[in-house]
């Protein structure tokens, strides 16, 4: 059996169209808004089947499959969404769309103000995990879908899966969210922030006025290179890297001597290929402010509302989202008597393993939907 | 009985004076080659008594006391360096050099070559830890010291420490490796790569040559903060800032909204004014370069000819040089029948221990010189 989905083709859908505004947590509003998004399987007659897959930082809408026959990789989850994978596009309908702030095909930083004709640049409001959320609620309206049979993701994708849970409860059955956290440490707001200082210090970035003339690619380069060995383990490091050199002798110059430089530096210049700047500032900012113990400050409390049920999974050598932010949500859900089942899955791929861990993943998640659905 | 040493005048030497070259491990040579240095207590009649620190990447030769009455704080290893402390100025001569490619007086990128009347900036060669040891070696000879009590130091004095263990093993009776590694990580490596790269990426950096023009000021900064949070722990920044803002509410905007960002921002703002930023491509160069187990490849090997008793502490929560690489060292001595004492300090300061946990660094060390020697 082919166990790829094959084709896949982006979809647009407008959530606000001028005079609707969509109104954002910060007392702001935004019009046009307009969401880029994949379908994969057939939504069934019951309309019970839809999955929403939410996509981390520097993801977007393309899960699985490839958009055109000469694309090189397939979608950023291909190893998870397909014919018989864990998400079995022959049972489930699955959905994914870019987030809000994103670069990929949604509203963003990077769209046209329809106001002034040109780029929003840094008059784009500052959105949330909530408004993310939000926006995709208006898309699974349109998708006529009632109730989602589970929402996903990794890193900020476990974010939104959680703001899910608590915004709209009765229309959420499972939530599994990965290498993910209730709420950013200081350690994980600050390698945002630097990395952030590192795009603002670049003179390219001209306060984000760049879109007509000279990207920031050396400031965003060193952004994505800080967040690369943040997704990473030492561990994995060693075992990818160690001290090994790219030429027999050191150098004794500043250019590459290390494997891992080398490494790093090819990940910050192919990013920058794929990614706006600007956009990097609003999605760090929005996983920066997410904070699901918020208003009250009870973490119990907020999720009290919750109807899903979860399966909570991390990874032992994921130090961005600690295992210890996981089992912090897993105890929080059991004080509210929630349905949560946690596995710690022990690798050394750091937070990534979202994106490798596929055999484990799969198991674990093949069984959660058909047992718990 | 006051136990500031007061107030200390820093010192200069000169290793090697054109004709006479200083030989470097890159198999280049410099000179003149002139060290800044300190020294506290007096040299005991047997010159048996003498203590030689080693600093840090950031630090200097000025460790303890004030190198005037309106200076505002006293040398980095004050708590550490006076009358009573762990090295007790009243039993012990102690010395301490800033290293070559330093900023701080000694000879680096920023003195001026004196065959072109400009800077050195990157026509200045790459130095070892190897070499910084050997300069300092020669001013040991001038203080008429031919047997060091102990060196010691954290992290990048930690490796200058063991470097002496096994360039000039005879003449070391006592080391004290602090927080430190045989050799860098891969992921150690990455993160002083990525902050050499913010250096350069600052179109101010002009490839070294910003000494008579504006200070690289902004790559600096950022590169400063990346290494600043290597130095804390995840748990130390949750107690210190946790989610804490700096107003009652979020700015949505990217100016400063967390006490961590303020935090850091304030630490690389500070930085740029005392240190230079190619001594800081130099200085995290020589720390990546440094490989105890080489020529051989053999760890055990390399440290077979040390004759030195070792103390070596590491820190519970330093996930810069992580106690596993510090159980490394000690397995290796071991397996020569080394004499070696190891103790691991739980402590939630991370990496910066070495320069807070006074007082059991202080019983510790006590005991040690007062026992081994």
């Amino acid at each position: 059996m082919d166990k790829s989905i094959g084709i896949v083709e982006t979809q647009y859908f407008t959530v606000a169209e001028p005079p609707a505004q969509f109104e954002l947590e910060s007392g702001r509003t935004l019009s046009p808004v307009k969401l880029a998004y994949e379908t994969y399987g057939k939504l069934n007659a019951e309309k019970s089947n839809a999955v929403l897959i939410l996509h981390a930082l520097s993801g977007d809408a393309h899960v699985a499959g490839k958009n055109s026959p000469e694309d090189r990789k397939p979608g950023w989850w291909d190893m998870m969404v397909g014919p018989g994978k864990a998400f079995d596009t022959r049972k489930y309908f699955v959905i994914c769309s870019n987030v809000i702030g994103g670069c990929k095909g949604s509203t963003g930083p990077c769209s046209v103000n329809p106001a002034t004709g040109r780029e929003y640049s840094l008059s784009f409001p500052v959105v949330t995990v909530k408004d993310m959320v939000n926006a995709q609620r208006h898309l699974i309206d349109h998708l006529g879908v009632e109730r989602l049979l589970c929402v996903t993701g990794g890193s900020m994708g476990g974010m939104q899966a959680l703001q899910w849970t608590v915004s709209y409860p009765d229309r959420v059955r499972l939530a599994i969210p990965i290498a993910t956290t209730c709420r950013l440490s200081a350690q994980a707001i600050a390698f945002d922030e630097v990395g952030r200082q590192a795009v603002m210090a670049d003179p390219e970035w001209m306060r984000g006025e760049y879109y007509d003339k000279t990207f920031p690619a050396r400031g965003l380069a060193v952004a994505r290179m800080i967040g690369h060995i943040t997704y990473l383990s030492d561990e994995s490091m060693r075992q990818k890297f160690g001290r090994d050199l790219v030429k027999p002798e050191y150098g004794y110059d500043f250019l590459t001597d290390f494997q891992v430089e080398s490494y790093l530096r090819y990940q910050g210049d192919s990013f920058v290929q794929r990614f706006d700047a600007n956009s990097y500032l609003y999605i760090t900012k929005a996983m920066d402010y997410f904070d699901l113990s918020q208003p009250s400050g009870s973490l119990r409390k907020e999720l009290s509302h919750a109807k899903a049920k979860f399966l909570v999974i991390s990874f032992s050598s994921d130090w961005l989202f600690p295992s210890y932010q996981s089992k912090e949500l897993v105890s929080a859900l059991r004080r509210n008597y929630i349905d949560v089942a946690y596995t710690e899955i022990q690798t050394h791929y750091g937070h990534d393993a979202f994106l490798l861990e596929s055999e484990t993943l799969t198991q674990l998640i093949k069984n959660f939907l058909e047992y718990a659905a």
